[in-house]
């Protein structure tokens, strides 16, 4: 009979413990954390300029400062007297479809459409009303975080035809309109599907890349801030009935 | 060789399903909701003045408005993208020592103290120079909850000897100085013990109210505002080092 | 300018404390916690034959043993040493799309295509290759929980247009293959548009029902077992690569 | 008056990003992503042979396996139907006290007992009847990690005061009685100490380590198993009460 929990991940031979074959005890000071993560989601070692690339792409997405909702949950839920796992954990769960979860979208798409087109793309977008994935920012207009993974891409070979693709696909978009930059999830996307990960890996490549930035922000609330954080009056607008008699 | 879960709560017993031997099916259309919690927290069914005082102890902390931590990170979470069941997990992880979290430590210190005195109470917290759970409130010199829990212990026999036990800690804990009122987890911890709850249970209580206040503010995100929340500049100050050269 | 969080819910008065306008301390004590979860929904409180239904909804959910998968993570967390509000945030969290969490999509299916038909809510199934939400239970061939509530539906009369339809619907799709039977977020779907609550709510009702389910395992878990959990070999089956030299 | 959020750590300005002072966008593609965690935690550059010891860490502790109650809580809940985030956040719930928590704990008896000595620890946990966190593990008399970093920090200059303590206290808990290592919470704890990091960040540590882990294991579930984990029913055994009649 089939066993409840089948894994290809990680095994324990001899007292060893083995990632996808690898020693993890050997692996530990003779290889940077980056190459670790990297082959615990693909299965494999990176080659250096794998690596250059996803070293860069994790650094650029570890913060955005405060502000992010996914900040503001953490550190409310802090404020309430629960431990740090809770905190980045609520931290890590509001990072949905519209902050930094489009990465698995956008790679599925890519894939779709790079054979076919961008304008089919575009087509199929405006028909069923919806936005593409990876495309459009608040605050910027050229989101410099994207500049800077295409200048790495270029330094290491991941130029390709996806982050091609989606630079058609931010011009494509943007016509006769309001400007949607290729933004960090879109180029993200891009790069993941030039070094060959499966789409499914999208979204955790984001959440691995933000929770040192959730965690900071969690220490920074205990260190600094006394419980429990409220909403003040002027913050809030009731507009509901009135109290009856 | 023991079976890795092991339960004493719910059986299915011929496509049947009891909850400590009541019949589930049978339940439903016969009993209330508020019974039907005190059966599954401890064991048995409650009488009708156990079944009053539960209800109103329940339906007292069903919400506190938009503005306590949980809500805040429930919100939040649900404006990043993610899907209900997340945003209400999250307002739920807000729910810890400082935010409805006292109930089960009030449980234990009444339950420790009561045959003790409460001077030895107060003794042993100030020596200790910890704040004594169950008393105090931001808002409130005297909580309206409480004071309605009072009457409602008082109509149903539940006015014993831990809820008179947690009116002389108020007492004694605000003497010479700040009041610090007997608040709502306090009188809940109190009222627990009347009916005879396992501490363990007390946080739980808390949990299961306020689930469906955090349901409603998390329904209304989603029908009434656009994602994704941010910060407003004004309300943030930065404080740390400057950018360098 | 706007204020940063808008609320109809729930407000403070002059120290009282009013949901949609219900003065909540005189509610306490005086209804039932599901005629309080009902208001705090919906925005008006129940009549008499929507608060039974209500309430029979909610104790029919509120648990379903050990086996299934969000009391499985709950337990789990717990044993990891985290605090109640981490392990009930937890099992909720699994309360997704396969567990509960169809309430809302048999909702919006149940209200698209009641008055288009049953053949055309097939044929469109069929096309897109997606399973009909609200049908079909791995242990049940027909669903006893089902059952009763169509009994109490009719009862207190909610055995309308959308009951009549769920029913139609668990006729069509197991024409000539395997019994999808009517399952429980299927007819708790039905009976929600019954009593003309917003689908958006589907998914919370559930949650809100199990909850205490949730809390009775972890309590249980506390009291009765010790940390840490771990999967035993028998159950483990590794099929990744054997170690490298 | 005073803003309702402050923050140290991330800052915008004229459209660039900053982290502590250093410019996010130009460290991506020139630093390591464990520097850049350095960085977040601590509030400085890591020199060259903290980078290398912060490394083995992070890379020591990316996975144990599927067996762990994380990673059976975050697969039981991607397995009820919700999004990768709230997988990846419920294993991280179960990361407390036993199970990677006690770093932190850990760090603050270091601190406390190194210059009053190890006999002083002994006594005390003697009498209050506690374990000493960072020692003991269910499967090792020696946790090869810990043999590793011990390695990395020679290597590196890391062997000080507190892990030569660490080590002093495996020996003193152990005599007499069970072998009780140095566990992975343990020397982390030490080595953090070593490189002067607040114990506040101690959990964190482990959970950013832990984050790759749990996203592999949650995308092995979602690529190679089907919805939804239920137990079954020899893993289970009923003993409460009865069906009644």
């Amino acid at each position: 009979m089939a066993r409840a929990y089948r894994t290809a991940i990680t095994t324990h031979v001899d007292g060893g413990l083995y990632v996808y074959g690898h020693n993890l005890v050997d692996l530990a000071g003779n290889t940077s954390f980056a190459k670790a993560i990297f082959l615990i989601l693909k299965g494999e070692m990176p080659d250096k300029s794998s690596e250059k690339m996803f070293e860069a792409i994790l650094t650029v997405a570890i913060d955005h400062g405060v502000e992010p909702a996914s900040v503001v949950a953490a550190r409310n839920i802090y404020s309430g007297g629960s431990p740090v796992q809770a905190a980045v954990a609520g931290g890590i769960l509001a990072l949905g479809e519209f902050h930094g979860g489009a990465i698995e979208a956008a790679m599925e798409n890519f894939k779709k459409y790079e054979s076919v087109g961008v304008k089919r793309l575009v087509e199929d977008f405006a028909k069923s009303g919806t936005r593409v994935a990876g495309f459009g920012h608040r605050l910027y207009d050229t989101d410099p975080r994207t500049q800077r993974l295409l200048e790495v891409a270029k330094q290491n070979g991941f130029f390709g035809k996806y982050v091609k693709f989606a630079l058609l696909c931010e011009g494509e978009i943007s016509k006769g309109g309001k400007k949607l930059p290729l933004n960090i999830d879109g180029i993200v996307a891009a790069l993941l599907l030039e070094m060959d990960f499966n789409p499914k890996v999208g979204k955790g490549v984001f959440i691995i890349a933000r929770t040192p930035g959730l965690v900071a922000h969690v220490v920074e609330e205990a260190l600094r801030e006394k419980p429990v954080r409220r909403l003040l009056e002027k913050d809030v607008e009731y507009d509901g009935p009135r109290p009856r008699k």
